[in-house]
C-alpha cells in the first residue's frame, strides 16, 4: 500500500493506494469517527459490484451500516438528490460522531461529501473512488457539489474527507473508455508539472500503482498550497476551460469528461502557440499521447455553439478568465484573459489549423 | 462605535456595534470583498423599513445592488428558500470576487449566510442583524443552515461572515416581544458567564450598546476557543435542549425561542437543584429577572407532548444530551446524561414544583 498525506486548512489527511483496500474500508473508518454508525453512499452501477464486499468490511469492525443508492451519472447530481441523502442520514440516525462512505466515482464522491460537508453542519466522510477519474482527481483535495439548472458544480463545498482509500482492483472492472477518461487527467498532471511522467507514459514504462500514486502526489501538492483555490490550484484547469464549455454545449452526453478535457488541453496549446508561450512539438507530443489511449484531440462541434457555454461561465471569474497555459511540457502558467479576447483565439483557432 | 473581533479558523472577523451603522454598510463590503457586485438578502418585514437605506449605502460606494426578498418567519427556512437565494446568485451575477448581505434576523441571517458558504464554493458575506437576539447570538460565530421537514438546522454550515454590523438604531422598530426575545439570550450570557452583567440587568444599570457589547464579547470567548461545537461552545445551548424540545412541541407558533429558552433555562435549573449542582437561590433569582422582560419561566404543555420532541433530537448527540448546569449565576457546567435519565429527572420537575 502507498500513501500521500494531503494537508488542509483542518488538518491531514491520508490517501491510501492499494489492490484489495475495500476489504480494510471498516478498519479506516474505525479510526476516521468515533461513533458506530456509518451510511454507504453509492450509485446502481458500483452497488452490483462493491456494495456487499464495503458493507461486510464495515460489519465486521462493528458497525451499524445503512446504504443509500443513487442512480448513477451527472444527471443525479441535484439539489433534489442531495435531499434524498440528507433524508437517507436521518434515516441511519446518524450523529455528529457518525460517518458517510462515498463509495463510486466522482459524481457519488461529490455528493456524498457535500452532504456530509453540510448535514448537521458537517459529520465526517471518507472518499472510497471507483474510478481512475475519482481517484487521481475528484476524490482528492476536498472539493464537493452539487450542479444547478444554470451550471455544474456551482454549489457545495471545500470539505477534506477523514481519508481516501483508492482500491486498484476497482478499475479492473471500468470500461475502457471509463478508463481513459482518467487518464486524460494523469495526462494533464504530465503536462503541467512532471515531464518525467508524461515521457514514462509515452514510453509506456508506467504501472497502475505508480500512476494513480504520481498523480495524486502532484494534485496534493498543489492542493496544499492553495487548498481554496485562490491561485496555483487553478492550474489544474488545464484544459477545462474548453472542456467544461464543450460538455456544456453538448449536454454532457457526447464526451466524458476526459473526453473533453483532452480536445481542451489541444486547443489551449494551440491558443499558446498563437500567443508565442506554447513550443511547437509540444502538441504533436500530446496528441500521440492522447490518441494512444482513443481520446479525442479535436471536435466538430461548431463555434457558435461553444462560444455561448464559454460566455455563460463568466460569472465565476467576473470579465477575466484564468486561462492556463504550457510553456513546455512540465512548465505550466496562468495567464489572466480578458473572455471577448478567449473567444476571439478560440475563433482563430477552434476550425482548421 | 464598538468593537469586538472574532476570531476563527480562517482568520478574525469584526462584529462593529453603534448607532446609524447602516448608512455605513457600503463602505464595509467595499473592504470586505474585492468585486463590485453585492445581493442583500431579506424578509418583507425589514425590507420595508431598512432595504433602501442598506441599499443606498452600497450604491453610493459604486455597487451594482441586487435583493431578495423572503417570507419573514421560521417556515422560510427550507431547501426550496435556499434555491431561490441561488438563483438570486446567479440573477446577480455573482462571481467569487462578489459578496452576500444578510439582512434581518436569525432567519435571514442564517439562510443568506449558508448561501454564501456554499455558492460557488463560497462567497463572501456581510451580516447585518436587526433583531436584539441576532444581534447578540445568530449573527456571531458563524454558524449557518436551514432546517429539514424532521429537524430543526439538521444542514448547514460553519462559515464565519466578512464582519458583522450591529446598528443598534433598528432595534427601536422592533415590538416588544420581539426584544424581550433578545433579552432572554442577553440573561443567558449573565447566568452562564457573568455575574456582573446579571446584576447590573437586576439593577436596570445597562445601557443598550453595552449590553449588546458585553454580550457579543461573551459568545466571542467562547467561539474563539471552541467554534466547531466540540466542547466549550455547548455551554451556550443552556436552556436550549428543553427550550428547543417545547418549540417543537408547539410547531413553532406558540413561543419565540426567547421565550421557550427562557422556560428551558429555569427548568435546567430545577433538574440541576435535584442533581445537587444548582445552588437554591439561583432560580428565584432567574424567575424574577425573566418576568421583568415579560418572559415565561413555566408552561403548561404536558409532558407527553415535551418528551418526544427531546427524543427527536437524540441523534445529535448519540445517546447523551450534553446538558448545561448552572452551580451559581456566573459559573456553568457540562454534564452528560442519558436520554433517558433526562426524561425521568424531568417528569420530576416538569409538573407542580
Amino acid at each position: 500500500m502507498k500513501r500521500v498525506n494531503v494537508s488542509s486548512a483542518v488538518g491531514e489527511y491520508p490517501v491510501l493506494i492499494g489492490s484489495g483496500l475495500l476489504s480494510r474500508v471498516g478498519e479506516i473508518a474505525r479510526t476516521a469517527w468515533p461513533g458506530r454508525r456509518a451510511l454507504i453512499v453509492t450509485d446502481q452501477n458500483v452497488a452490483r459490484l462493491y456494495l456487499d464486499p464495503c458493507r461486510t468490511s464495515l460489519v465486521e469492525l462493528g458497525f451499524e451500516v445503512e446504504s443509500v443508492i443513487i442512480n448513477p451519472g451527472e444527471e443525479s447530481k441535484t439539489l433534489d438528490t442531495l435531499y434524498s441523502l440528507y433524508n437517507a442520514c436521518h434515516a441511519a440516525h446518524l450523529s455528529r460522531i457518525d460517518g458517510v462512505i462515498a463509495l463510486g466515482g466522482g459524481v457519488v464522491g461529490d455528493l456524498a461529501g457535500f452532504a456530509a460537508a453540510t448535514y448537521l453542519r458537517g459529520v465526517a466522510h471518507l472518499q472510497v473512488p471507483t474510478t481512475l477519474l475519482a481517484q487521481v482527481d475528484a476524490a482528492v483535495g476536498g472539493k464537493t457539489g452539487i450542479d444547478l439548472p444554470f451550471g455544474k458544480n456551482m454549489v457545495g463545498a471545500f470539505y477534506p474527507p477523514k481519508a481516501v482509500v483508492a482500491d486498484l482492483k476497482t478499475l479492473q472492472t471500468l470500461e475502457p473508455r471509463r478508463f481513459a477518461e482518467g487518464m486524460a487527467e494523469v495526462i494533464k498532471y504530465g503536462c503541467l508539472f512532471d515531464e518525467a511522467l508524461f515521457s514514462a507514459l509515452e514510453r509506456e514504462e508506467v504501472d497502475l500503482a505508480e500512476l494513480v500514486y504520481r498523480s495524486v502526489q502532484l494534485k496534493a501538492e498543489v492542493v496544499a498550497r492553495d487548498e481554496r483555490d485562490k491561485g496555483e490550484r487553478n492550474l489544474l484547469n488545464f484544459g477545462h476551460t474548453i472542456g467544461h464549455a464543450l460538455e456544456q454545449a453538448t449536454k454532457f452526453s457526447r464526451y466524458t469528461h476526459g473526453e473533453a478535457v483532452a480536445i481542451g488541453m489541444v486547443t489551449a496549446l494551440k491558443i499558446g502557440e498563437r500567443l508565442d508561450v506554447t513550443e511547437r512539438e509540444v502538441r504533436s507530443r500530446l496528441v500521440r499521447l492522447l490518441e494512444k489511449w482513443g481520446l479525442p484531440t479535436e471536435s466538430e462541434i461548431p463555434l457558435e455553439k461553444l462560444v455561448p457555454a464559454l460566455a455563460s461561465d463568466k460569472k465565476r471569474w467576473g470579465s477575466e478568465v484564468q486561462f492556463v497555459l504550457l510553456q513546455k511540457i512540465g512548465q505550466s502558467l496562468l495567464k489572466p484573459i480578458a473572455i471577448g479576447k478567449l473567444e476571439q483565439l478560440l475563433g482563430e483557432v477552434w476550425s482548421g489549423e
